[in-house]
């Protein structure tokens, strides 16, 4: 197997460094948090209807989003669950907002924490990491579970390998219970989470760029801070996805130490404070429904700026 | 909330019975391993006429399998990343087998994998395990990740109290690998996956049924026989979901500790080694591969003998 001259870690760093943005946007649907103009048509038919209209509803609304803050982040972040839960639709909305952010020069990070073994695994490779498969998502980098071990990680290594594809493995996540599994500490000392870390370097050797990380991430989550510096030392060469900006509590002072002394190695990753920013106490005095998207922007301009400030002082 | 009528669990421990069966069979579809007379169509096409063609190949093909076996197993278990990778036409024929398979009377244990925390988490009970979706799959149980705590178990034990739903949280998986996390020693001496058995077992507490086992189960692997038999002692009311029979090296012997002395609180899972029987030395040589149904059937029936044996003398 030869190396793809792509390297996904590379790509990443480059559009971080061109758009001045170390921020990612989390394209989360929640159609009960729509603006009414572009669900007004959604309730009006009968079930079939609704259906056929779901696809291009969610796809309408995350190409708006796309539109107004494509040019200030480096990549969009789609949870698949939101699209899951509407069934064949919702994932013709995934295939066509994927599909729409690349046109734009967005990487996607496919936020759906798969994890499985073998043949299994290669299955999702194909479906998400693949661009030979002609059926496949195709995006650039997807979030995955290490609980399974190697088996569940070599495949996918093996994406970015050969196609310059990259994926997160879930470290320390930014929920109050992951301390219940991921923070057991194990009979050398370590933590569950610290010798993930471990594997996850390990598992990234093979996939350093030019720039010095590895196509390898780990997920790590914003509302940690004294982790997040433990765990940035054991992993100096991977890039951090960190989700727990915003809703969840993260702040830019909560996640400056994701970042190298470069300022370099992490994204960080908001979702329903940007998507629904004109529905905030902040924005709504701003924008009215209609200028959602223009919200949505001052939002990511402003986490923008408040990183930023963050990862010149590391 | 109020407890939902029905509970995951009774109900497939009555259909274990009545069908004399603890086999379930994994609907995998591997487009390369189906017969040539249910492809034969599909590589004709251009690719927008593949891909139409794409979620009517594999339903024909599941539909059949399923007429096949429908009397002699509880329930078929179709794995995610099979269809995820064909895209949304992938989850159409996922959608339309699942229906399916439960319209004759088979319950459908979705192997997805899924996991993640608070709205995410939600959003998947919404997408697999919520009757009141009407957009959603509605299947009757799914596999879940329990690495990122309670947080991310929570949302689908409700489903399973709500909606009268299963799940099966990985605690050990069949793969070689699985050690390099599950096995982990922790300082109070037990090893991970122990410790997510203890976890599973009061998570799955609320929804005992009254043939007393949990809606909330286990996956643990065919391939460590040992493990087996010390996760049955500590989750006595938990139904295990075997996988790795067959073409991972599992044996009626290898898993007769899955079961409680009584015989039950195991379902076995096989799946290439059944759908694609007709390919094998065993069966080529008494069906041709029109017949593919048809051999599928005689493993299942094979499988099911096998494993009565050793149900019969825990």
């Amino acid at each position: 197997m030869t190396m793809h001259k792509d390297n996904f870690a590379d790509k990443l760093l480059l559009k971080v460094i061109e758009k001045k943005s170390a921020c990612v946007v989390g394209l989360d649907p929640l159609i009960n948090l729509f603006p009414k103009l572009i669900v007004s048509e959604l309730f009006k038919g009968n079930h079939q209807k609704q259906r056929d209209m779901i696809a291009e509803t969610i796809t309408n609304f995350n190409c708006q989003i796309i539109d107004a803050i494509y040019d200030i982040v480096p990549a969009v972040k789609p949870q698949s669950a939101f699209y899951e839960v509407f069934g064949f639709p919702g994932i013709r909305a995934l295939e066509e907002t994927c599909k729409y952010a690349k046109d734009k020069g967005l990487l996607v990070i496919l936020d759906a924490k798969r994890n499985d073994i073998g043949s299994t695994a290669e299955a999702y490779t194909k479906a998400y990491l693949n661009s030979e498969n002609p059926f496949g998502m195709d995006v650039d980098s997807l979030t995955v579970s290490g609980y399974l071990g190697s088996d569940g990680i070599n495949p996918f290594v093996k994406s970015c390998e050969q196609f310059g594809k990259g994926m997160f493995v879930l470290v320390k996540t930014s929920n109050p219970s992951s301390q219940e599994v991921q923070d057991l500490r194990t009979a050398n000392e370590s933590k569950i989470y610290e010798i993930l870390a471990q594997r996850v370097k390990e598992w990234g050797s093979v996939c350093v760029g030019s720039r010095g990380y590895s196509s390898v991430g780990a997920v790590v989550g914003a509302t940690f801070p004294d982790t997040l510096q433990l765990l940035r030392k054991i992993m100096s060469q991977t890039i951090f996805l960190v989700p727990g900006y915003g809703a969840q509590g993260g702040t830019a002072d909560t996640i400056r130490h994701a970042f190298n002394p470069d300022g370099q190695g992490a994204v960080i990753s908001a979702s329903r404070s940007v998507l629904y920013a004109f529905r905030s106490e902040k924005w709504s005095k701003h924008f009215n429904e209609e200028e959602f998207a223009q919200a949505a922007r001052a939002e990511v301009e402003n986490m923008r700026e408040k990183i930023n400030q963050v990862r010149s002082k590391v």
